[in-house]
């Protein structure tokens, strides 16, 4: 929704009205199969999403706009009734909300990588030979004891050579350039304050890898870091304030559960698997407005590039929508946050088939889930951001615009 | 349309083309009957409509944007080619364009409740006992010796309790609180001003309450006035000055006519029955390019409730199709306002069912009136604005754009 679309919505929600559930396929879109000349999505044997497609109506949304490949922040903002593209994620930020750190508004986000540097300072290693991630664990505790005056900081560790780095304090900025040089050769780049906001940023970060270079002197490999997608964390207004509607999310991954807590979701302890998934909705079923269920295999599976694996994800998603449309919603939306192609092993721009069931649906004639026979479905096809709005309109929480 | 594809129109629109017909049947668009799965539209025989839909392309318009319920006026704002979320109308406007008021910009419009207070000023009954319109005419009357200076004063009843006050005179200003505490055992809300343009205007409101609640003083129910959308009409560009095109608004109701009368529009007398609908498009015919028709029963129908009153109402709305299409305009566009299902008894957001006729027309293979054929056609899903460049189009009104 861009800024006018989203404040007509906000300015017809209303406080009361039925229980909605987004259940969410990660990367649920595919391509065809050359052979067959069907997705993995219509492979797949899937009685429930046929059920769902049938007694509903569905269509296809695309994430951001056509032709624009989302990643996995963004994508969900737009699911969450979110202009993606006013409201961004940085990469710091989203590396952050991937372990789990509990960011907080202002806080500076920073992606760091340990290097290997020669005695003349020039990058001989971008990724310090690749480092384990016991060593990297190994790293960051010793660089945590840095400490700078005025300032909290927190360093953690990613997987191999990727860390975080999380800043804590008065008056921080983002927006700073990386200063992976993206190649070897020559030293880091520099960080440059390119407005007067920026400058206290530059000073805390220069300070900080001035004591870091001392710490990491004597080490073999990993005897630098770089710095990349240095962001701060900036709220957008809450999912409650503006849809008028209390949401939980309940995930496996955290970068899922991170981004829900971006917008002021409740945020569940990571699930350990799909039943997990179901009992933490019935749990909390009376308890919310709004639910946010994220199944990430169709996703990872794709990014295997495996077709078959996506099938069999896919199968297994199957019985998850099951399970959840027997918990009952008034509103129920069945949806990926992009798609993952298996053809491709990588998240693409490709439309998304979405079937949303409800009281007032108007039925279509689609039968079978699928990207093809979904395309002559009544929701016709729409932008991620406009799913949210028709939740709510379904389960009577919009009132007239205008008189 | 928003603000720059309303420009690419105006700029490219010319003063000669065809002619052109927008015949709208209001709430057209249903939701299936939950035995038969057909909705109003497509339980009804409609010969005129289906020869139309099989002659022409069709589609479905999304009225305001996915999810979102349009009242009348920014429906029709839509259908008009104007952004109804940029040109907002008050509600105390349309209560005086509902009673066939004669508008001016800059008019402040108030709708009013008669109430009842007791000794001590608070309310008992919010709608003064649901008095009768003729007490309501009485009380009109009364309230129209009320003189302040500078200023002209419009005391006029609508229905019951209800009535509507204009306020003619410089340095107006709309956008006030209501004064309607929405309960009772409580004194009406004061009148603020929450900006410097509003001072003048709540206190020419105020002397106008305390002038009414004087005369009102002895009345045994409406001892008293509250208000409510305390509106400025601010007129947009008119249609003449953005399409080139001259308009002609053809209906029964007064709002119809009287959001018509907002964008400059020639208005009719209130029609009598859909023949005379007929009548004044045939007399009107050589005198200017663009018709407005409004056909009511959809709608009312629907908002009772009724599937099988809507499939008749439906049905009538079928012989008007085909008496507007004898006068042979050169485009013709048949469509709702927006739907207004019967399964909901009320104004909805699901798309709208469109059919265009004209020579340029790309004919598709849709041969069946109805939301579920229709969602195969030419148009494909659109947005209200969409529609009123599409007939410029057709009718030969728009240049290119750029060379």
């Amino acid at each position: 929704m861009d800024g006018s679309a989203g404040r007509v919505v906000e300015g017809v929600a209303e406080t009361s009205g039925g229980k909605m559930v987004l259940l969410v396929a990660d990367g649920l879109g595919g391509l065809p199969h050359p052979e067959t000349g069907m997705t993995e999505g219509e492979t797949a044997m899937t009685p429930n999403l046929d059920a769902l497609v049938a007694s509903g109506v569905s269509g296809l949304h695309i994430p951001i706009q056509p032709g624009v490949t989302p990643g996995s922040g963004p994508a969900h903002l737009g699911l969450f009734g979110y202009d993606p593209v006013r409201y961004t994620i940085g990469r710091g930020v989203l590396e952050a909300l991937g372990i789990d750190f509990d960011l907080r508004h202002g806080d500076v986000a920073v992606r760091m990588n340990f290097a290997t540097v020669d005695d003349a300072g020039n990058i001989v290693d971008r990724r310090a030979g690749r480092i384990s991630t016991e060593k990297c664990i190994e790293l960051t505790e010793k660089l945590s004891a840095i400490r700078l005056p005025g300032m909290e900081l927190f360093v953690r560790p990613v997987k191999g050579h990727r860390a975080v780095l999380v800043v804590r304090g008065p008056g921080l900025a983002g927006g700073l350039n990386d200063t992976d040089p993206q190649e070897t050769g020559v030293p880091p780049v520099p960080l440059r304050a390119d407005d007067k906001g920026q400058e206290k940023t530059v000073e805390v970060l220069n300070a900080f890898l001035g004591a870091a270079m001392e710490l990491l002197r004597d080490q073999p490999q990993a005897n630098a870091l770089t710095m990349r997608g240095i962001a701060s964390l900036s709220k957008p207004p809450s999912f409650q304030s503006r849809f008028k509607a209390s949401a939980v999310a309940i995930a496996a991954y955290p970068m899922y559960r991170g981004v829900a807590g971006l917008v002021g979701m409740t945020v569940m302890p990571q699930a350990a698997d799909t039943a997990d998934l179901v009992r933490m909705l019935r749990q909390n079923y009376e308890g919310f407005d709004f639910f946010f269920v994220h199944f990430k295999e169709t996703d990872s599976t794709g990014e295997d590039g495996d077709f078959d694996a996506k099938v069999a994800a896919t199968e297994a998603f199957d019985e998850l929508v099951g399970q959840v449309r027997d918990v009952g919603p008034d509103v129920l939306v069945v949806t990926g946050d992009h798609s993952t192609p298996s053809a491709l092993a990588s998240h693409s721009w490709h439309p998304v088939p979405i079937a949303l069931c409800a009281k007032s649906a108007r039925v279509d004639k689609v039968q079978r889930f699928g990207e093809s026979p979904m395309l002559a479905g009544g929701l016709g096809m729409i932008r991620a951001t406009d799913i949210l709005p028709l939740m709510l309109a379904h389960a009577g929480r919009l009132t007239k615009f205008g008189a």
